[in-house]
Order: C-alpha cells, then sequence, then structure tokens
C-alpha cells in the first residue's frame, strides 16, 4: 500500500495546501461511536498555530464530516473529513516555484512525480495534511479512552532546554493533565524559556527542533505482533509519516545502547495481583508486544526546513545554482504543535492494533 | 498484514528455534536473477556466531531453497527457504519453561498466545527466525548492487566505544570494504577494545549493547512515497521487526532537535551536472522520499535480555515472584551479527520502493 | 483490507446516498496522464440515468477534482473526486424506515452497523457511490487507451433478450463503436424489444436483470499472477463489489462445464509473427494469467430489487412481519447503466495488475 | 499483495510439482485450535486422487507441520505446512518442455517468468500446490464447525449429469452428509451415470468439467463488507485462484437476470423470532454482508486441459506450430476433487470475515 496507514483501521490523506481542500478518509471505524465535538476541538487546537510561536496563517480549520457520521455518532462506513483551505497566498510561494527549499520535499517531488506535483505551499507534503490527521486521530483517540486506554505526549526538549522527567506512577492523571495543554509540559517553568528561545530563532529567522515524549496507559498486555508488525514496527511506520520526524525510539532507546543487560533489563514483580515490571527501560514492549506496562517512546523532530535566512540551492527546472530567501509565514518550531499529530497517529496505531485482537467491533462506545 | 513485509515485494517468517526448521517466504521477485552462493553465505556468515564473542550454539544454517529457485536463478514465483534447527538442546530451558525472562517476549508470548506457544529457546521470537530473513535479503541485496545500489552497515558503537564517523566520500568502496569483513567497523584498531569490553561482560555474565549505522548509495532520486509509505516509514517497520532494536534514526536524526534550521539544512548544488546536497543531515530523504543522497540512519540494539546473572521475575502460570539465572547459550553482544539482519532489511524495503517504481521485472539479471 | 480496491493502484470510496457528496480516492497513479474531460463526460453519462428507462432521480454529477490533478494533468498524489448530492428526497424514505427492503442491504446494514448506519437512499449502499467510481475508472480507462488496452462492454441480455454475439475480429473496432453508444449493444436492432420489456417491466411496478458482455483488447500475455490474484480473482472481486452482480463467468464460463476438452482447449498457433489461440474458450487468461487474445468476461445482473409492488418483509425494530410497498424513484433495469461501473472496475483492475509488472509511472501519457 | 489470500487470516503458498515440496504459511491464526487429525486426513482425502476416476500419481500427501503448531494445538504463530513431493517422473514432460499444452498456464508462465519459471508438471502451477491449501483449510473448516459455521460442497454437475437441488432444510445435516462422502452427491444414484461418463471420456483420451454448490449454515448476519470486500467479491477472489474454475455465481446468479424483481426478491419473515427469508435467491448475502441464511454459490470447473489427444500447439521457444500429445497421467475430470479446495478456500474467506468482525481469537476452540 502507498497511502494507507493501518491494517484493520486504515487511513487515506488526501490534499494540497493550495487546493480546495485537504481531507481523509478512516475505513473500518466501528459503529456507535459518540464524537465529542469539544475533544476533537481541542486536539484540533493542539495542532493550530498558536499565535506568536508558529505560522501567522490562520486557518479556521473547521472539520467537515462528509461521510461516515450521523447524530454524532459514528455509522461504522467509511469516514471522510474535509477541511477547506483558506486564506492561501499563492503569490508568496510563485517567486521560489523552481528553487528546491533546502531539506524541503520539492526537489524529490520533483524527482518523483516529474514536474506535476503542485509546488505552492508545498502542495501534497503541505503540513495541512494532518490536520485531518489529527481529526481522525482525535476520534479514535477518544474512543480509546473510553476503553481505558490513554494517550498523552510532551515536549521533552526544545533545542537544549529539557522538560522534566516522565513520573513513575499515575500516569493516565498526567496524560489527563497534558491533554488539558496547549503547551504540553510536565513543567510549566520550562514554558518561558522555550517562548524565548523559538522567538529569538524566529527573530533570526531561523528555527528550532525538539523531541516529543509520548505515553500510553491502559493498554493490556498481548497486544501487537512479532516481527514485522511489531509495536515498534507500526507506530514508528506512523510516527516517521509525520514530517519533520527523523528519528524514533522505545523505552530508554538509544541510551539502552550504552547500559549492560543487568542495567537494561526489566525485573518481573507482582503488584496488586498482576504482573508489572520494576523498571521501563523497554517502553512496555517485549518481542514487539505489549507487555502492559506503559509504552513510552520519544519522537525526534529537526528545526523546520523554511527559514527566512538567505540559503544556497538549485533551481531544478534551469539546473543552474542560486539564492533563496524565502517569504511568507514560515512557523519557527512546530514541535509544540506536533505533538498532536504524533497523539493522532499513535491513537490510530493503538487502535488498529487493538482491533486485530478484540475486533471491529471494539472501539464502539458503551451504552 | 501481520507477519508480512513489503508491498510489492514481500517477505513472510515461519518456524521456532526448536521446530524442524526456521524459513521465509519472498514473494514477488523477479524471474531472472542469479543466485551468487558465496554472496548468499557470506551474508550468513555475518549473522552467523563469531567465534567467542558469541553463542555457543553453532548451526550449520545450510540455506535450502525449495520454491522459486531453478538451476541457480530465481524464478519469479514464490522463493521459499527452509534453514533446518540443529543442536537443539532443549533441556537447557526446561528448568525455565514458566519463569518470564526479564525483557524477552516470555510474558508477552503468554498474554499474546495464551499459553499455546512454544516456549524453548524463545520459540517463534527466536533470532534464528533472522537466518530465513538475512538469506532472502542477501538475495536481494546483491540484486540490488547489479543495478548500482549498495548497501552497507558498521558498528558505530558498543556500549561507549565508538567506531570512526562514515567518510562523505568513495561511499560505494567504504561499503564493499565493510561487505567484506566480519567485524564491520570503519577503524579496525577498535577491534580489540570491542572484542575485550563483550568478553569482560561475558565473563560477568552481562552482556552489551550498541548503534548500527547503515548507508545506501546509488538509489535514484524520487523513490519512496509521502506520508504513510516514506523511506523512514517502510525502513523503520522492517527495522523494529528485527529483535533488540529500540530506536532508529535518521541522518543525524537526534541531534538534528539542538541544531537551528540554518545548520539542519542541506544546502542545494549542482555536482558534475547532477543535484546533491553539500551536506547530508537528512540521510538522504526528504518528505519521505530519496534525494539521490546515500540513505544514512542508525539503529539502536539494546544489550541482549539472556544474561547470566540471578534476576528477579515472576512464574506466569503460578504468578508468584522468583529468581532466574539462565543456563545455556547466550550472546554477549548481538550488535556484531545484527549488522546482517540490519542489511536484509535494507535491501528488500529498498528493493519494494523501487519495484513500486519500475515494476516486478526491475531486479532481474543483466544478461 | 476493507474499502481498498487494488495492490499498487488503489481506490477507496466513501459518501452516502443523502449526505453532502460521494467520493473516491484514487492512490498509486501515475504522475502525467492528462485527462480529457469529453472521455470523463461519456462515462460518466454512460452510468447516468437515461431518460424514462431509469431512475428520474436526476443528477449533474459533476465531478469535482479536490486533489492530485493540476492543469488537466494528474499530478501522481492521491487522486479525490467529489461528487456533491443534488435532488434529494429524504421523504421518500421516510415511510420505510425500519422496513427492511426485500433482497436489499438495509438488514444487512443493521446487523452490521447495528442500527447507526444512515438508511437514507440506502446510505452508504446506495448506487450513487458508483459515480466516483466511474469517475476515477475513466480517467485510468482513458490512460490504458494510450497504451493501446480498451476496454468495452454490451448489454448481452436483459432478461431473455439477447444481443447478437461478440465477433471474432477487429475487437478495438468494436469496443470504440460499443464506448461510442449510449445503449451498449452490437445489434441496435434490439433496442426497441429491450426497451419495450423495460417500461412494460416498470408498469407492473416491476424490475429487470441481465448479462454484461466485456472485452478487453490489447492487454499484452503475461499479466497477472498464479493463485490468489489471478486476473480472474482480481477481476471478480472488483466486479463483485458492484451492487446488484451475483455472478461472473470468464470465456465460456459456465457453458464450459458441458464441453469436453478437446472442445474447451484453445489450440495455440501463429498469426503474424505472434502466439495465439484459434478460439478463446478461455476468455484470454490461462493459469491466472493474460496469454495475448482479448479477455471476455461476462457479469449477471439480478432484477433492481427496489419494485413498486406490495412485498412481504419485516420490521428490524420491532421485529414484526409487515408489508412493504416502495414510493419514490427506482430504475426498473440497473443493466444498461451498469456497464459503466464494470468498464470503471476492469480498467482500475487491469491497470493495477500493469503497474505491478512495469511500475508506477506505465500510465502516464506520452508527450 | 500476490500470493497472499485474506486480510486478517493470511495464506501463502509456495512450491512447484517437481521440487522437493509443496507448502503453504497461513498467518494470524489464533491460539488453541486442537487439529483433528482425523478430519484433516478426510479433507486431504476428499482432494486426492480415487482410484480409476482419476490421475494414477499417487502421492502420500502427509501433512507436517513445521511452524506454528505444538500438542496437537494451534500456536498462534505462524502456521507453515510442507507436503513432500514424491513419485515425481519428470521424464513424462521432458518430451513436451516446450511445446505448450494449450488451455495449460504454460505459454503464459513463459511470458510472466521470460523462461525462468519450472516447466515439469506445471511447476508453481501444478494442482499440487492445493494440497497444503487443502491442509490449511481443513483445520480452519474444522475450527468454524466448532463455532456452529459448516461449510459443504456437492457435485452439482458433470458435463450434462446434474445431482439432485439442495433441500431447503436441514442444511447442518445435508453439510454433514456430504462431508462424511469422498463422492460428494446428494443424490448418490447418480454415482454410476458421472463415473461412467469420466471413464468414457478417459477412454477417450478427453476429460470433462462439471459444477460444485457449495452451502454455508450457520454464519450470523452482518458478515462482509459493502463494496470492495463484499462476501461475493472475496469470496470469489479466493475461488478463481483455483485452477479450472471459470465461473462463479452467488444464489440463483445467472438464473436471475432472467426473472422478474418481484421474482427474484427474497421476502422477509419472522421464524422462531429470527428474522429470516423466504426464499435465498440472494445465496444469503444483501449488499455484499450476510444476512443469516445459507450462504450458497456455485463454481463452474471447465474439463481438465491434460487431455490424451493429439492437440496443434506452438513451440515458444522456436515459435513454430506443431503437435502435441501428452503422455503421463491425467485426470479425466478434477471436480470430484476441486470440492475439497471449494471448501478450504470458503473457509478460509469465512473465518477471515469473522475475524474481523470478532478479532484474532475468535475461532479457537473452547475448553
Amino acid at each position: 500500500m502507498k497511502n494507507i496507514l493501518g491494517n484493520y483501521l486504515t487511513v487515506t490523506l488526501f490534499g494540497e495546501s493550495h487546493g480546495p481542500c485537504v481531507g481523509a478518509t478512516l475505513d473500518g471505524i466501528a459503529p456507535g461511536i459518540r464524537i465529542d465535538t469539544e475533544y476533537l476541538k481541542r486536539e484540533m487546537d493542539h495542532r493550530r498555530a498558536s499565535g506568536e510561536l508558529a505560522t501567522s496563517r490562520k486557518e479556521a480549520d473547521e472539520v467537515q464530516f462528509v461521510s461516515g457520521v450521523k447524530d454524532g455518532y459514528t455509522e461504522g462506513t467509511p469516514l471522510t473529513v474535509l477541511i477547506m483551505n483558506q486564506n492561501v497566498r499563492s503569490s508568496d510561494y510563485d517567486s521560489v516555484a523552481h528553487l528546491a527549499r533546502p531539506s524541503h520535499a520539492d526537489y524529490t517531488a520533483e524527482m518523483k512525480y516529474l514536474g506535476y506535483q503542485d509546488v505552492r505551499g508545498g502542495g501534497h507534503f503541505s503540513g495541512r495534511l494532518t490536520a485531518p490527521l489529527v481529526a481522525l486521530g482525535a476520534i479514535v483517540k477518544q474512543a480509546l479512552e473510553e476503553k481505558g486506554v490513554y494517550i498523552g505526549t510532551h515536549v521533552a526538549s526544545v533545542a537544549d532546554i529539557t522538560d522534566d522527567a516522565l513520573p513513575k506512577d499515575n500516569i493516565k492523571e498526567v496524560i489527563e493533565m497534558l491533554n488539558g495543554k496547549d503547551f504540553a509540559l510536565l513543567n510549566d517553568a520550562k514554558k518561558e524559556d522555550i517562548s524565548k528561545a523559538i522567538l529569538d530563532a524566529k527573530a533570526e529567522g531561523d528555527s528550532l527542533g525538539g523531541v516529543l515524549e509520548t505515553v500510553v496507559c491502559g493498554l493490556p498486555a498481548g497486544i501487537g505482533e512479532p516481527y514485522f508488525d511489531s509495536l515498534e514496527s507500526t507506530l514508528s511506520h506512523g510516527l516517521f509519516s509525520i514530517g519533520g520526524v527523523k528519528g524514533v525510539e522505545f523505552g530508554d532507546g538509544f541510551a539502552l545502547t550504552k547500559m549492560k543487560g543487568s542495567e537494561a533489563n526489566d525485573p518481573l514483580c507482582m503488584e496488586d495481583g498482576k504482573v508489572v515490571t520494576e523498571s521501563n527501560h523497554a517502553g512496555g514492549i517485549n518481542g514487539g508486544i505489549s507487555n502492559g506496562m506503559p509504552i513510552v517512546f520519544r519522537t525526534a523532530i529537526k528545526p523546520t526546513s523554511s527559514i527566512g535566512k538567505v540559503q544556497k540551492t538549485v533551481d531544478y527546472k534551469t539546473m543552474e545554482e542560486a539564492e533563496l530567501q524565502l517569504e511568507g509565514r514560515h512557523d519557527p518550531c512546530i514541535v509544540l504543535r506536533a505533538r498532536a499529530m504524533v497523539d493522532a497517529v499513535t491513537a490510530l496505531v493503538i487502535a488498529d492494533a487493538l482491533c486485530a485482537r478484540y475486533g471491529y467491533l471494539y472501539l464502539r462506545s458503551e451504552k
């Protein structure tokens, strides 16, 4: 498959930045899931431009359900959302039509689509396409909560400014606290430093990256597959489909490579009659399958490629070297907003694995 | 899909550590690929136990082609390899039958398979399953070389001992040099330190992890997909299916999160009439699609979970806490051998993306 | 997958009869296919209500391209079409909301979707969803013609009135002739009898079925797969997704069961230096793979389930028996229109098989 | 996908007629299914050559489980069966190596595999590959019976000799009666005529075809999907993967095209508090989804292509016309044996649809 995420619960994306709309179709979703519009709005707001820290492009991002929803509940048929594109200023892009923006998909899209792709605003590669993805993810994330599975993400770091570490206990409360925040930090005192760093970068016409840390609690043990559909495989597959993601690690990830087995292993013990592990270096996954502990992973997001500084590049039509200075609206740091995409992808992938075990009707709301 | 890697060129694994054999089926492989048995043997040797640094379990690992190969060439029909299991000492495992080995799949397999799984030697979760995977990957890796696409991996680090950095130039020669080595280092002087560290860990009944760095050269620009089948998505999907892998990063990966956009972006320029980038922080992938530069990624491999030290665990039948001391043959560090699995998965995923663009016959040998 | 047709070139459908729109997404389509709006309109017209012989529901069925098309050419990115729903008279359906229309999907949808489905106009099961399918099929059918592959369908029979048999020669000309007709008959003299039979049925509040015969010429030998993706498997998979289709046979199909092998076999011979078969009882497919002869198959379409006569049924909410007399606009015979759906599905499935062999770029227009 | 049947419960086939073995892998099968070896043997015997009516090639067809089975129960991991090839007389085929057997896959395989395919005994296209398919299907068919879903097939006709029609009632008993017979007839009195017709054809060096009628009872309403994974789509997909199948019809199939809607519709009524239909012209499927009535379909099987008579053909290496008279062991009529393949495919497809709704664990045995 090409443009499809999931085996049982599948998502297909479509649209372009400067086309009439962006959209996505969710297939395999159970009937009878009540759509909480406040919940949906909150997740969409997490993704949207948040004031001076983000792009100045403003979009209402109103989610239109054109299929699969009736009277506020999923029907069980393909669920398609559309989000109209507004406030499009193509002129911002005309000047750079054939100058490949460094580390953007301009040149690779030209090589793949042979010149037929829409280059305005990045066309199909625009971050705009994550809007319908977040909308679908929100519906599934909310449905998972009814099943006791909670997903949350915090900004573990921006540049070299780090948030606090995840606590070991009360994960559900921590997740709900994070989901209630626009600025997803465990330690709110870091907000000022991070904001300043982003604004400084913006003032320089530059950008910053960071790391998002995600935790999933309430996932029962035994979910996932060995080998090719390990939870790490399917989660990373989804996470790397988000623009700007260049690294994913589970549990202690790369840090595990410096530990000894005796340090890295998670001893098992009994707690309230339940098998748990004393530590969670593995991030809740052994052999590709959930062990009942919180799923923990970290996603590396590169600094935004669109910067205001003059850059060397190539005109891919004339094949001549050139200089490029981007006009228009750019996001100095997408890390804060990316938490919404990461949560959406996580919800979709986890729900897919749950449907594999429990079937198509698993996600429906209890009456 | 569950046990399937790839969309066009697909792999299915089967078998268990202590069953009659392990095997795999490769479907969608072009007819007319000449199988170089020396090349295959070399890749299999890269995966095999290498003396004192690895497990003392010895296997001939002779690859039997039971389908899809005739007169030394692929037929184009499903290609199935079997590798018989030998030298099986189940008694090593009887004593620990229901004591979950910490950070192994014992407990998660019990939760998924409800007690019906074969626990001997890890059963289906055994590293033995990577033998047929490496065999299939070797056939594809060799076929890719005929198309000018070369794949190689070096041991970037074991514990805190690091190999040299990848050179910027002559990547093809570097890859061929690495593929010619049993101990995949750019700087052979590191071999002694790494060997000593592994043997020291072994002596302590402990284990080590490390990082593998892989480079692919010769891949044309325009290969891959936006979003859900980005090269990062499909490569990481395959890489995380290898036991012990807990992190994957492309290009500068997590280090990118500490750079500014102006540092992280790769300026484009012309070289010999070809578009290239001056740096390669992106690891040769923009927007999920190859840009013609070498594909570079790093794979984090945790220290082997099987250690000789006494560990706390749980008997998952009696649900009682217990102590466990593993007998038997364990690998103090799988990093050296894992390069073969990483190369195999990389070859399969890259070939799959090439077949998507160029079709089923692309990989066949030129006459 | 659930709502997806194809492996390489994939289609996803969405929408409901009385929702805002119906639509479909085509993924894996090559860039650079020029969209011939006249060709598209013609195929859409073949599907649309044609006067007194069909439903009185009138729809403009204007195809809106909201993704994947720029300046009249495919971009190579996901291609999404929307067709707005107009002229909706839900009141026609209110009276029968919970009375299952016999041989419709009302009851089965209730069983699958547990009461959450949209029942108005059949909801997601409405024939309306074939409009975007025909639109996508038309784009692919036209692209196939540029590659020398032509697809056409005639009304082999309506009730017991039969059209002439397909000629053996000049298939391409025959196909172009059929594609130029609104009433797809080889023998136009049959039009009057068929029209009268349909109008008589309509007058009685009844409906008729029939058989469509499709021929594909220009498909090279060697396309398809053994076993699970045989051309018969993939074509029938697509054809049976069209509402009302209850039978599919290739070549002489069921008639072959009464022949002896010596009669049913197609002797091979040389013609103009090309291998051909003297007869084509196999319908151009041996072992699931095309043999270079025309692909021929027949599709059985049941009489429309919506009839004006009083019928016995059940109220699936009260579980009481009831009588039902349908109001509203019903099609006394969908056979004439179904040729457009059959052509669309055939184009999509054949193109998928060609892309498997020749790659993603195969369908693009030559400049 | 190419060589894969199913979405959730998937089958992959491999092997060649004259290779070491044929085999298949079943993935997604629940753990804890007790394998009834008598049941398995019976299904394998249904497929095997039965005396003078079939090929004289004798195979033990012993099913070896090399993965996924422990202590007589499925483990839940990939289940692979191997069946060794014995009694191979390649010499029978040497003489015809490059003479395409009319209506066989010889020529199409040459076009697809470019001369690299194994032509001995049809290679990968051999009916031998249905042996592992039947073995896997038997395991699933037996598991379905524990869930109350029964599958049976009778020989509806051979040439122009017809069996009795399926009774309307006691379907389960009828199915069990058929499954207990080697010669699957409702009316045993037809056995003599059919046997004589087959032996007469054999004596003439000719062959016969026929129609199989399959019935599935106990399938709950609500199973299947609209459009692309309708039960008709997935069942026909699997059925047409069986060699020699050239037609599939559901319910009254092609006969429906001559009925009026008022005759073809199945009125709903209540029976013992359950919704049923008075007739079953639709074969238990409306809108692609089961309605709770028996699933009924008919499969057209052409006369065996291998006949002893002299036939015109082409040498696909020299491209010269030639005459061919086949030596060796040929089956004058595969219809009797094909019922085993049809049952196997039906079980796999129906189970796949049930797993979609009820999840991966659905098929496990109750303790």
